[in-house]
């Protein structure tokens, strides 16, 4: 059971947090009572000018340069959250940062293009959750007298409809297809269910999860989007709090209904 | 409709067609009355000498050297065949190249690997059928004064139950996972869903669909695997000679039946 309604997360980093649904998640989570530090990382910090206003009116906000599609970069970030964290461990990791690279059947082939689009929303995940994951079971290995604690450990993927197969016809189309961005989305299902084996196997008390932020009105979805970031993050936010071993591995929309695959 | 009953299509490009499945089903494929031209396509034909002794003795094999991870011999391999196939243009193609790159939870963290697999099995099948379109759309237009010759074109996507979501706890596990694979394989389905759509709305009568051979006894499968090649490739053959317009774009196993996304 990982439940915010007994326990927050004292700990959460999470990726891409400069704008859109990042952005908004730091906020949303900085209202959650007993949030102790969120690391909020960004390829480029010195341009997320309202993350750095938030770092200053909150020491809770961490600032922490990061680009998930470089390694060295990522393990860099290993180090830089772990004497953040400390003894606590990293109860919660938002593999949120991403791109869209349009793409369709008529477009002209470009390998680089859908190479970078899988490489950065599906592979880069993988990895950070990889390398991230020693942090994570300190959190999970945590006993603080609380026969919950023990679970207490998660990483939750922002993913996206465009991940579902059944509704996978949505949105195609000539000029404006999100051909490559839904391999990327499957692809990032799809570790997240083989990690959830993993752990399993390997007895990792660390719950793996899907959730789709609804169409956001963000740089990313664009202003004709269905909701405001807010409507999505506070969303999101409380599903995070309901997450249980029913979760794992999963695809749910942001109200934590689950999506078919 | 799209059916070897009614006519066989008349050309044929494989892919990795050098070894296991690929192999098989240029013999097997050769077994169905009507075909004219198949293109053996692998990356090395001096190595592939069982290939070479099958096009000595029928000349309707052409070996085909092609590299679908090099976009330039892609290329150079649209020429080819289309010299080959000349007027008739191409009726069938089939994405059977592929790579296992072994991965999981607790493999060191490499990012090469995983992109590697996901670049051959996925990205490369994409770029092939997309360069391959205008062959394909040529035969589709043909009128043999048939009725059902407009959609007689396909792309084949030799698919796998790894694609699966509903699937994908099986063979999961330290040491010898899948996890690579598994993003390959649902991210081909997904570009095959996607480009479906686009055929859709472009009016390509062009039917794409992925076809998942079993757990085959082939370098990749391994010796231990259920079923010979054989028993695979006449199963999967049969298939191809039933598809019709209820197959676009779907999932089935080797006998044609539905498998879960």
């Amino acid at each position: 059971m990982f439940l915010f309604a007994e326990m927050a997360p004292k700990t959460i980093f999470i990726t891409g947090a400069n704008r859109g649904i990042g952005l908004g998640l730091v906020k949303e989570l900085l209202k959650v009572s007993g949030v102790e530090t969120i690391v909020a990382g960004a390829r480029n910090i010195d341009g997320a000018k309202e993350l750095q206003s938030l770092a200053k009116s909150d020491s809770r906000v961490h600032l922490l340069a990061v680009d998930v599609a470089n390694d060295e970069s990522i393990t860099n970030s290993v180090n830089s959250v772990a004497g953040l964290v400390g003894e606590r461990g990293l109860n919660l990791l938002i593999n949120n940062a991403g791109v869209i690279e349009p793409y369709g059947t008529s477009s002209t082939p470009n390998r680089a293009t859908v190479l970078k689009c899988i490489d950065v929303n599906a592979v880069s995940a993988l990895l950070v959750s990889q390398h991230f994951l020693p942090l994570l079971q300190k959190a999970a290995a945590k006993e603080d007298g609380d026969a919950l604690s023990a679970d207490r450990a998660a990483i939750v993927n922002i993913g996206s409809d465009c991940a579902s197969q059944a509704l996978n016809l949505r949105g195609s189309g000539p000029g404006n297809s999100l051909l490559a961005y839904k391999m990327s989305k499957v692809a990032m299902v799809s570790f997240s269910r083989s990690m959830a084996a993993d752990f399993k196997n390997l007895n990792i008390p660390v719950l793996i999860t899907n959730i789709h932020p609804g169409w956001v009105q963000t740089d990313m979805g664009g202003s004709n989007a269905e909701i405001s970031v807010d409507e999505s993050v506070t969303k999101i936010v409380a599903s995070i709090g309901k997450l249980n071993a029913a979760h794992h591995a999963g695809l749910f929309n942001r109200e934590l209904e689950t999506m078919p695959f």
